[in-house]
């Protein structure tokens, strides 16, 4: 597997652009995305848990239902969430603007969503851009970097990845592109994820490749614990690469397996590093578990610790809160077997040795601590079993950015 | 039901004291504090659920099994949790310490300590300053204004209160102090808090008493999400008011469970409007609600959401967001029934109806959310039910507080 450039317009046949069209009053940002395959295409789709759809939630999943889908239309500035059925009728007409434009039909779009919930979508104004978003599609960098801008909100860096595989002697490329750094919490982040990929897969095998990835990916990112009414995650696969049709992901079909879960990985990372005001990406490591759930409830647990975030942006070695936040995660285990370490590019210190201090120097935590990317390596020493989830530090800037998000 | 003056010290028969140990190195504020009744108290307590205990909690656990205590002694600035074997030791030679000094038995103390977790609780400065804490003992204000001193960490404000109701012709007062400012979530907040009451009653009355108390007082209350390793609530009933002994909680003997319902949710409140950095006290009241524990679990999801609690800082009226933590609180609703007000001393606002903006007045509303105790109040117009849960809003001084809390 290898990463190569492009995003979401690696793959064959497919073309991204955004334009922008001012849904925040007095911004010239790009704020309206379109990704397009010039290929029917096997879907898989996952969505938000919450009770509170978007209106864009709901049509998706209606028109992701039989698994295929032409293109994907995504706006940011506005979540078009809580605006009953004026908001329903909001995401049809953005639907049907871009089917008319395209000249496909609208149940094989989806759309998406973000941005502040209970304010009416200027649909006019996505309405007016139609032609000018059509336009701006291209197969090139100047595509799924202008559809990229165009779905970001409070993000800072930009989230995309691609990565090539062969299988059978043919060439299969896996691209995307998200956005997400508040609200991240598991089920899933705020997040909009656009996955594309030239392989030639029934959507089913799609779909159980994207839920056994989304469940080891962006299920393991946290940043404030708050789920989004907004989020969703689709992968479209048109079959471009002209491999043999994957039905399983037994043998050599595995490594498709192997490189949409490496997708994901890579931007619910880059999603927890780009946490709202954060300054570090922090990784909980639950090693010595007795199964890899019970590992990841333990690891969400330090990870979404309010202390344990403010401990590491103020980089205090302040391992008793990481032990605090494993006793309330509702899993049993034994204190006086569990050991924590910090790592980061400047090495690693072992702070608290079956249940206690080890006497540990405070300035090499703090020097290893101070790093941008900080692992948090807890051994319980009750099993083989392990897993990772990734979050960062809570700062002034997260409350800074969400004091006043709507003016 | 009177509120009174007095504290701790309010009910016939309690005395309280506090002096400084220097447990916090360089420090010399109050950090030791002992909390005395004349005679064998009927006792009931409630301690932390989180499955690392401090070696107090362990201790006191045990010292309450019986029912029967006289006298608590609690220190500051050091959690001893996570602290092995030393730290279970340090325990019982804080309670064998204060037994020799008060000629009690130890299994007649509770032991409280909080502060920082994993470091070795300094026992020699407890054994060596035990004379001059028994010696700081008062029945008036100079006692129960030190022990308050004593205990608190992070905390600002003083947290206390005492009342005095009428059962039979008889007074009986009901006094407690309280501690804690982070860590605060339900089950139960990095709290202490010391109850004393001068009421007849039996020891399983008292406990039944001060379960359901909790239930709607402390276990409703948030800061953080985090539960400490330390918590603990102790109340201590030593009989001096001369009632008949109260066995049940019919008829008369009602007003003894209102008013300590009333010290509690007093306490509570306090804790909230206390939470380190909390510039405001957030009230959230779900109403209209099939049972009063689902609406409990509707208004803590907003309570506690990050974002909710950042909106509230900046006083913006960022309904949406509660409609969100409505959503993911794992309970079914329906938000197109849903109605959203923000209330405070400047009057109440409807920002949300039946799921969508009321199109208000964002003057009015940042008007309203300006104040420094403010109300989401949200009806669910899906049941008779309601519960109140009590927050605060997440600043910029709680990501400084807790950012180097050690140092």
């Amino acid at each position: 597997m290898t990463e190569i450039k492009g995003g979401v317009c690696a793959p064959k046949g497919f073309l991204a652009g955004g334009v922008s069209c001012e849904i925040k009053k007095g911004s010239t940002k790009k704020d309206l995305a379109l990704i397009y395959s010039k290929n029917l295409c096997s879907t898989a789709a996952m969505f938000t848990r919450n009770k509170v759809k978007a209106a864009s939630v709901v049509l998706s999943q209606a028109n992701i239902s039989d698994g295929k889908l032409r293109a994907i239309i995504a706006n940011s500035g506005n979540a078009n969430a809580c605006t009953g059925q004026e908001g329903t009728a909001a995401a049809k007409r953005m639907a049907q603007a871009a089917a008319d434009n395209l000249l496909i039909s609208p149940s094989e779009i989806a759309v998406a969503s973000t941005g502040v919930i209970g304010v009416p979508l200027p649909i006019e104004k996505i309405e007016a851009n139609i032609d000018a978003l059509k336009a701006s599609l291209k197969s090139d960098e100047s595509g799924h970097d202008a559809a990229l801008e165009a779905i970001m909100t409070t993000d800072i860096r930009k989230k995309e990845i691609a990565v090539e595989i062969e299988i059978d002697g043919k060439i299969i490329r896996v691209g995307a592109m998200a956005k997400g750094s508040g609200m991240i919490h598991p089920n899933m982040a705020t997040m909009l994820c656009f996955v594309t990929t030239d392989a030639a897969i029934l959507p089913s095998t799609l779909d159980a490749c994207l839920r056994r990835a989304v469940s080891r990916s962006f299920n393991r990112v946290t940043v404030d614990g708050d789920t989004s009414t907004n989020d969703m995650i689709v992968v479209m696969a048109n079959g471009e690469a002209g491999n043999t049709l994957i039905t399983d992901t037994d043998g050599e079909n595995e490594i498709f397996y192997a490189a949409l879960e490496y997708v994901c990985v890579s931007l619910a990372r880059q999603m927890a590093r780009d946490g709202e005001g954060a300054t570090k990406l922090v990784t909980v490591t639950v090693k010595g578990a007795q199964s890899e759930e019970k590992a990841a409830v333990f690891a969400r647990s330090v990870a979404a610790s309010s202390l344990v975030k403010a401990a590491c942006f103020g980089a205090d070695a302040n391992w008793g809160r990481v032990l605090c936040a494993l006793g309330y995660s509702g899993e049993d285990f034994d204190p006086n077997k569990t050991s924590v370490s910090f790592r980061s590019a400047c090495g690693e210190i072992e702070v608290c040795s079956k249940g206690v201090t080890t006497h540990f120097s405070e300035e090499k935590a703090k020097e290893i601590l101070l790093q941008e990317e900080i692992e948090i390596i807890v051994n319980l020493n009750d099993g083989r079993e392990s897993a990772s989830f990734w979050g960062c530090d809570l700062t002034y800037d997260y409350v800074k950015i969400n004091g006043d998000y709507r003016s």
